[in-house]
Parts: C-alpha cells; structure tokens; sequence
C-alpha cells in the first residue's frame, strides 16, 4: 500500500494462504483505517482509528470478542464486548495515559450521532487500545486531544501507511523501531470466498529472540549494531483482526486465540508486562441497535471449518507484525540512542 | 454516620454478623471515600472515590480483584486487574458518560505523585467505575471535570454521607431514589478478628420486583403511589468489596461473587442491561511497585475458613443497598417525574 | 406429577411467571428424565438421567453451556462444552465418587449407538454431574454399576419423580432430605411462546439459613427438633436448566448465570465446600455431528428479550430446590441421625 | 534417559536456558514418572502416571493450574483444579475412552491411602487427561482395566522412558509417531536456583507444519515418504508443567499459557478438533488437607521476575514435543499405514 516496502518486497512470504488486494485488513469489506500522528519536539505520538464499516457503528453494531493474551493493559470497552458480544465506536489505538481522551472523543462522536443516546436509549461502550511508547515519547505531556481522535476518524480510508505513523509514531518492537502493520489472508471454504485482515500495533519484544519467518535474526541484529545490552521484555501489542466470516461470538474468541501462534512465530515470549490484547470482529451477522423483532435468523459456519480461519489469523497476525518493522523508520529516542528499522538490516539478513 | 437516618435505625437488620463501628467501608482500617456532588439546574451528577489506603497507592499496591455479575458495563482497568492481581490508583465512581475525564485525573494524580511514571518506570493503570444517571442528569452535557474527580479524592474521610451525594446524586434504584450506601461485618476466625466492608452505588432494578429483608414490598410502593407502568429493568449497580484479610487473588474473585447472594435478596434477577460489576481489594499483603527481593513472605487463609467471609460480604452488599435506598431524598427526574424516596414509606410498610 | 404433593399443593408460588403443564423439565418437548435407586442396607444411592431429546444426541447434538457458580465439584465434559459449546450424550447425574462409572456407562452406550465412533469419526465426550451423599448413603462402598446408569436411560419418561430417588436417594439438604427437584415456566415473547424447565439435585445448605419464599424458616425447624448444632455448609446443588428458545451459546450462559438467583432465594450463601454447578442447553438450533455444508442457519432471539427468561430460570430453580425438599421422605442417616422431610414441619411453618 | 536417543543427542538445542540433569520433568525434585503399555494384536495403547511427589497427594495437595489452549477434550477435575487450586491425587494420562476407569482407579487409590474420605472428610477430586489413539489402537474395544491404572502409578520413577510407551503407545503427531516426550530448564534467580519440568503426551499436527526450531521440515519429509494427502488436523496434546518456584494459583494460570509459544513453535495452528491442554502444578507452598491454624505464610515470587519462567516453560514445551517424536519409534496403524518415527529422517534432515 501507498508505495512502502513491505515485506514480500523482500521475497518472504508468511504461511501458504493468499494475501487480499491490498495484503492489508482493509480488503475485509468495509474496513478503513485512519492516522493523526503528532510530532512535536518531544512529543513523538498519535492515534489511529479502525472503522468496522463506513455507516453508524452504533446503530449497526459489528459482532465481536476480545481476548487478553497477557493483560498488563488498559483497553477499554473489554467488559461489555464480553458480555454482549458487540462494538459499537470505532475503535481508537493511542498511547497509554490517552485513553481517556480517547473514551471522551468516541463519547462526543456517538453522542453527535446519536442524539437519542442518553435520552430515549442508554449510553454507548467506547473500545480504546493502547501501548506505552515512553522511549521516544514524552507520554508524560499528555498531548493528544479529543480533535486528534476525530480526525483519526475523519481521515480513514481504505489504504493507509504503515510504521511509525499514527498511533506507532513512538513504539518500539524488540529494540527496533514498531508501529503500524497490515497483512490479510484470502480463503476459500467450499463455494465461499472469505477474507481475514489483521492490524498491529507492535511495541513489544527483545530483540535478542527476533525471528524471520522462522530464522533467528535477533542476535545477528545484535552483533551489527554492537548491541550487548541485556533488555528487559517491556511494551505491548495491540492485535486487530476482522472477518467477513459469519461467526458466533465462541467461534470469534476461538479464532482471536490463534494471533498468539503468529506472535510467538516472531519470537515473543509473551514477557510479563506486555499488554498483549486481541480484539476482533466480523462485519458478517451485523447486530441492530433497535430491533422490534424478538428473533432474528442469522448464518453460522461449521466449526470443522474453522482450521484454515485459524491458520489465516495466524499467519496474517505474524506478516502485520513483520510489516510493522520493515515499513518504519529510524527514529531517536528522547535519550539519545538511536532506535533502527529492520528494513536498515534486511539486505544483510538475508 | 454524619447523622443520616439508616436501616437499622428502623430495626431491620440483615443477617447474623456483627457490623463494625460506622457500618461502612470505612471500617476496613486505611480506607476513606470522598464525594464531589455536581448540581446546576438540570445537572445532577457527580463523583466518588474510595482510596485503599491513605499513602500513595501506585507504590503501595492493594491486591485486588474484580467479578462482572453482569457485564453491560463500561468500568475500566479489568484487564490488568484481572492479570496482575493489584490495583494502583484510587477507585472513581461517576457516570457512564464521564470515565474518560475521571481516567485522565487519575493519571494527572498519578504522574503528580509519580515522577518516575513514564520515566523510569511503566504506567498506571486507573481505576474509574460508572453507572448511568440520565433520568434525573442530562448526562449528555458531560460536565464533570478533572478537578472535580481530584476533589473528590482530597475530601476522602473515614466518615461520609450515603444516598443521593456523589456518584449517587443522579441514580435511581427499583424505580426510587437510589445512590450511595455501604455497610460492614466484623469476624472473629480464631484468635483473628477481621473486617468486611461494602460500598454500593446503586442504579438497578425495577420497583415490583423490591424486598426488604426477604419481604416484597414493591407492589404496596406501587400501589402507595398509583404506579401501573410496567418497568423496564434498567441502570446498573457498582458493589466495591474491601478487607483486611489475607487472601490470595484466587480466594479474593471467590469472595466477590458472594456480592451476587446480597443483590439477589433485594430481588435483582440481574437484568439484560444492567451492569453490575464488583471490585474487590484487600488491605492485607500489600504490594510493592519496587521490590528487589525476588521472594517475599505472604500470609494466606485457609480456604474452609471463607464461609463467614461470604455471608459478610453477601449480607453487607444487601445492607449496603437498602442503605443507598433509604438515605436518599425524593429527588425530580428530568422528565418531571417523582422519584420517590424509600424512606417516605418506610412508616406504612413495617 | 406422579401424585406427589408438591410446593404449589401448599398454596406456595414462586414469581409471577406461569408454569408448564407438569411445572417440570419436561415441559421443554423432548426432554425425559429416569431414575436408577440403588438401595441395599448401608447403600442408598442412585443415578438420574435427562435426555436432551429422544433420538441420537451424538448425531444431533444440543447447543450448550457451563456455568460454575463454584466448582468444588467433579462434573466431567466441562471443558469441551465450553470450547464447543454443545452436548452430545444424555445428561447423568449420580454419586461423586461414580463419575467414572456414569462415563464409562456412556462410551459404552455412545458405542453402540454409533459404530462409527473411533472409526471414520472421533470420540465422545460423557457429561456426568454428581453431589457427595455420604451422610446416607456408604460412598465408599462404590456400587453403582454401568447397568445401573444405563437403565436410568432406558426408564427416562415425560413424568417423574421428585425427592429421594435416583441420584437424590442419598442427598441431605439444609439439614432435611434433599434430593430430585424440578419446576418449569412459560414464556410469551411477542408471538412466540417458550419454555424453561430446570431440574435440581440438591445437596447444599445449612439448616437455620433455609427460606420459603422469603421466609426465613431454618430456625423454627432447628427449635422442632431442638437442633442446637452448629453446621458446616456442605454438599453441592446440580442445576440442570433446559430452554427451547433459540440463543447463542454466550447467551446460554447468561441465562444460566441467573440460576444463582434462585439458589440465594432459598438462603444458600454458596459456602466454599460446595459444588454448585450449573448445566444447561436449548433444544433450539440442534447441531448435526455430520454436515457438509460450511454454511447453517439459526434463529437468534435478542437481548433485551432476555429479561423474562433470566426471572424464568431464577424463579424455577428456587421453586425445583423447594419441591426436592417437599417430595423427600424422612430418612435416617448412618449414623443414626433422623434427616427430616420439609414436608414434615410444613403446617405448623404456614 | 534410559539410552534413548534425544534431540539434543542430534546437536539440537532449543533456546538459551540450561536444562536438568535428566532433561526431564523428574528434574523438579519428588517428581516421577510411571508407565503402562498394553500391546495386544489391535490394542495399543496405555496409561502414564505422573506422581507430584511421593508422599500421599490427598493429604498434602499442590498447588495447581489448568489452561485449556483448545478445548476439545476430557481431561477431568478442571472445574474444582480452577476453584481451589490444588491437586490431589496422582495425574493419570490414557486413551480417550478410558478416562472413567482413569478415574475409578484414582478413586480405589484415594480410597485405600485415606479411610477417612467418606467418612469424617469430604471426597476426592481425580485428574486424568487423555488423547484419542484410535489410529494405531483399537480404542472402541475399552481394555484398560484399573490396574493397569494402578500399576502405572506403582511403577514410577525419576527415570522413564519417552516415545510409544504408555499413554504414548499408540499416539500420532503430524503425520509421525507421537507419544511421550519429556524436558526441563534451571533459573537462577539471584540467589535462588530454580527448575521447571514438562512432559507432553503428543498427538496433534499436520506433517506439512512441522517445525525443527524454526526450520521447516515437514514439506521435505512428506516428499522422503511420498505422501502427498490432505491430512486433516487432529489429536490433542496434553502438556504437564512442573516447577519448584513459590507462585500464587495467578502466576501459575500465567505460566501455563506460555505453553502455547512453544507448541507454536513446533508449528501447530491449534487445531479446531484438538484437544490441547496444560496442567501445571508447583511443589512449592504445599496445602495440608488438615489444617486448624486458618492463617498459613507463604513465599511469593515477584511477577517481574516471571520472564525467564514464561521463556523455559516455552523452550521445556517445544523440546519435550520434539524429544516425543524422536523417541518413537516407526509403529503400522490398524489400517496397514506406516506412521514413522521422526527419528528416521533426522539424518537427511540435518
């Protein structure tokens, strides 16, 4: 998409299944993504926006399910999609100490939208993601502002860039420079084609335990760098999946379990204090705020159908983290030390 | 406390147990809870806090746990709860539309008595609880602000006012006038004397549906007040456990669910749309942020001693209820409606 | 049903909701319950049955769900219920330490139903619940046989008996006879109309904590037969709750959640050594074992229709643990202790 | 162990961390291991006993966990391992369709070492897991018997044999023979010197995915054997963790997930109809079942020291399913396929 090197620039290909259009979660119909970055001396940070379809996602509300991988986090929204099985805002990626700025702006948002919220019916569950991204940010200056969020909104399309951009200006992803990545899946069940997108924002992992598709790069990175640091496992990543799949909320959560094969694949341990959240949807079975009509007939798919879903999650999950770190780009930290991109290193790895 | 009249001034008594000096939270030694309440013409809103300890809660963390009786809510910082077993800021209670700015005064709280946060350390993860007050609030005109959260924690004390105050000013409970109540019990396990405390803010149920001490007294209200609408269950209720007990994580989650056997006794059948969620922490073992030592010592009790534990906690949940009820004052919804204090029947119904 | 005097014959009724035909579990169309009792000396014990439907349930499965209120129990086949969300054998329900003979009763009958079972298909997963009747009955002496199991299948019928029968022969509940209990309600969602049954074995309880409707009734039976111990809640309670009501399986489980309702309503505080488990499934949207299409259809009812069914479950499982109590006949325990029949005290308590 | 040939006998050594003397969960000390094989014409199966020490597990319980990656199996005594924390018999693996005699002779076991059970204390709570072998072994015709249960557990030891040996003898693992497989690591954590065991009972995986630590060597051995099938995932892993380290219930749920990275690892998606399973247990801050005293210390370690422990519990996973398969040796399914062994390859490989 719009003209970065991705990783099959490189001739490396994650897993068996065909990639969508775009190889990004957007060929998931409907789907756009939006960035605000903010860049301010020290201020090195930004927000990015999810739209599960372009109408009103409160009115329509897209069936969906959350699951924590390891929950040293702080996403909203996590009881309700529990419970009711639905999202009903976009959903909004940011730093840590912004969420409530996020929640706030998805409140106006709905509220300007839906003038009947708070009067005729109740209230709305914002959904805001987060990572920490202290190295290059100052996240201490709480910048980000409720206009951000919106124009995160506002600007959403179908392609969008990926790297340090948006919500991954400031992350940081085993030692390298994270952010935003992309990748999709195709599949055919039977006489069926579906799509599965995934969108991460990677700010997690050490470098040491990095894998390419499998081969173990990190320690190669290490010595060209004269890197002899023993780091500590720190950071998070926030890992969006969407389907046009018609899936019931088990199937969903059943589905989101299987980012964590494509994380390990990268060489995560899933460390102690990474916020490690899967939040997924399907635009398929679409749920309407008022429904007169006590029933309502729905499609489901077989669960024996499932293991080529499980595997496109997987394997999409592994590419879009991948994605993240080819397509960013040398950054400084706020202390000086320079934080590189794998794209600087992919010609020697390779 | 503070001369509000209260269930047991009308000689009802829930359960066997002995309640502690103020019969509120506050009888768990440390804890204080403070509220900002918010009143301008059709604004009727506001905040209250409860604070574990009197030090600074991000260094001196509470062991802690949550259990989502019903999810249709929008509380935030679950997920870490849930993962790390500890809660690190003040608790804030408001309403629904209003976590974001509670959030964010959480985390100005934080970073101001926290220099290392976002420096040398990671973040914190706020702690805010709502429920939704829009038949007495215009909750759309989202009012509260950061230093109105802030307020609410600096005006903590050991004694406080129940009812419509606070978070509770804007709330209705079993069509009448809900809010703030609380409630406690002292054990003796052996030698060991220990302490359970109740914070409730309530804002569920439906009127017919009401019983006091095991006694349906929702009809004859309706009928006192020609009432023949048939309610919808609606609103939601927030159930904050505290202890002085040393629990493990896993014994803690067991302990908050007995919340469930209180609110059933006051004739919840735990409604679609009602989100009611209970948070618990103990003032035992606490823990800290920076800690060297690989190993520290904990005392644990034994499991088969919990059973007093869970008839506290149920017993003082439903006192904590009936205590928001009859403490609160006939207060006029937006609409024009009455919402009727329980206290104004209390006479006719004994 | 069956000439057994039950809660309603004493003018006793729990909610408004109305009742099926037999105010049992087998007012769901399909269901049958049988009964095994094993009585020889020492021995007093049993095992109960409840079929799904009448036909193939490996071959057409039931969509079904798990809810542990507290899990100091042995059920088996939780964790594929959970991941699957569907039953696939009759339901069996017998002493605790038996388990492994209910299983092995149903791989053998699962066996010969489907010879294609570890053939040119998998296996079968066994659901069997139990309580611990060792008050009555001489538990070590395990001497329920497959046989015994599996006539309990065989002898399944529309109408059965209540008390101590089947796996309730041993049972002792709040220090009175427990066993067999069931109730059911009828529903009327718009032009649909819906039953809920639930069927309880109930083994749980202390004696001065029982309720009748509200009434607490446990300390006028203790002074009838001058009890002056001081008991230790313990046992367990079964819930089976069964719909035809088309749900998901996440709204299976917040139905079943209810069940907690009604067990508080007759003065259970959940004590910590008891097993309380709920089971249910609809015989709504059945799934076939064999289908090729990727692709079915199901009919799905909203949630905020929920609200009439959560008060059916929480109503018939309070009124299915009264009528366990009511239909049991006085018994003497091993050692001699008289355990009292409800039904015994129940004119002098009205 | 025993003059087998192992992974590490082929210069394969999976992550940095050091292992035990043995490799194997019998590291952990008091652990052992014990095997039954049945070989009889069409039966080939077994049972495995894993002892978490060699005192009576009834009366002095571990601390224990259970993670259910994929659900689709039977593993029993989940719900109360999930409620209390603990285990307490031996952990019994076998064929699917013998769980219940798994149980049963748990229940013979438990009953003979504690004549108290039934009597003056409650029952007992039998851990048995299981894989389907119905492959290689005719698993329709039930012919493990309680002994052979009993003999397993009599029979073990701190060395044991891996590959097709008990549990293991008639499991498949992508494509391969499966069965037993065994590895450890030590920490040192400052001061203290620390160890984790994992056994696995593997019989999961397509031979397209296998992963040698990293390299992708299922393709080519599909190409050595001229297989050119669509297999369909299916099977189970069951994965048994064992430590010595002082952790809460908490941190030991966080422990057992790490599993999942090394199971990735070898290149399984988690496949819809696979049973895949962790247990894990500490033998550390044992629990007395007779315990007055309701207050009891215990030594906790610090969650940020749990990176090395998530990172050997991954690398102890990966290599104890790579060790099941080069142990194994080349068995002829009931159907006349060949299921080789891994070893046979491991040349051509290299």
């Amino acid at each position: 998409m719009l003209n970065q090197k991705r990783l099959r620039d490189y001739q490396i290909e994650i897993g068996q299944l065909k990639t969508g259009r775009l190889n990004a979660i957007s060929d998931v119909a409907g789907i756009k993504v939006g960035h605000k970055t903010i860049q301010d001396g020290t201020i090195q940070t930004g927000v990015t926006a999810v739209l599960p379809h372009s109408g009103n996602v409160f009115k329509e509300k897209v069936m969906s399910a959350i699951y924590s991988i390891n929950g040293f986090g702080k996403t909203t929204g996590f009881i309700q999609i529990d419970e009711m099985g639905t999202i009903e805002t976009p959903i909004i990626l940011t730093n840590t100490l912004s969420i409530g700025i996020g929640i706030q702006a998805l409140v106006d948002y709905s509220l300007e939208q839906n003038p009947e919220i708070g009067r005729t019916t109740g209230t709305v569950n914002p959904v805001v993601c987060e990572c920490n991204d202290m190295l290059i940010n100052d996240i201490r200056n709480v910048s980000i502002t409720k206009e951000d969020v919106l124009q995160s909104i506002h600007d959403a399309s179908e392609e969008f860039q990926e790297g340090n951009i948006g919500a991954g200006t400031g992350m940081v992803s085993f030692g390298l420079k994270g952010g935003i990545g992309s990748s999709s899946r195709v599949l055919s069940i039977k006489d069926f084609d579906f799509t599965v997108g995934v969108l991460t924002l990677t700010n997690f992992g050490k470098m040491e335990q990095l894998l390419l598709n499998g081969k173990k790069i990190g320690p190669s990175i290490k010595q060209f760098i004269n890197d002899t640091r023993n780091e500590v496992e720190k950071g998070s990543i926030i890992i969006i999946v969407a389907l046009d799949i018609p899936v019931s909320e088990r199937q969903l959560k059943r589905i989101l379990k299987r980012a964590t094969v494509g994380l390990a694949k990268t060489g995560s341990y899933i460390g102690n204090g990474s916020g490690d959240i899967v939040l997924g949807f399907t635009t398929a079975n679409k749920v309407q705020h008022e429904q007169d009509e006590p029933l309502s007939n729905r499609t489901i798919i077989q669960d024996h159908y499932l293991d080529q879903v499980f595997q496109a999650v997987a394997d999409a999950t592994e590419e879009a983290i991948l994605n993240s770190l080819v397509t960013s780009t040398t950054t400084i930290a706020r202390n000086g030390q320079k934080i590189h991109s794998l794209r600087d290193f992919m010609n020697r790895l390779m």
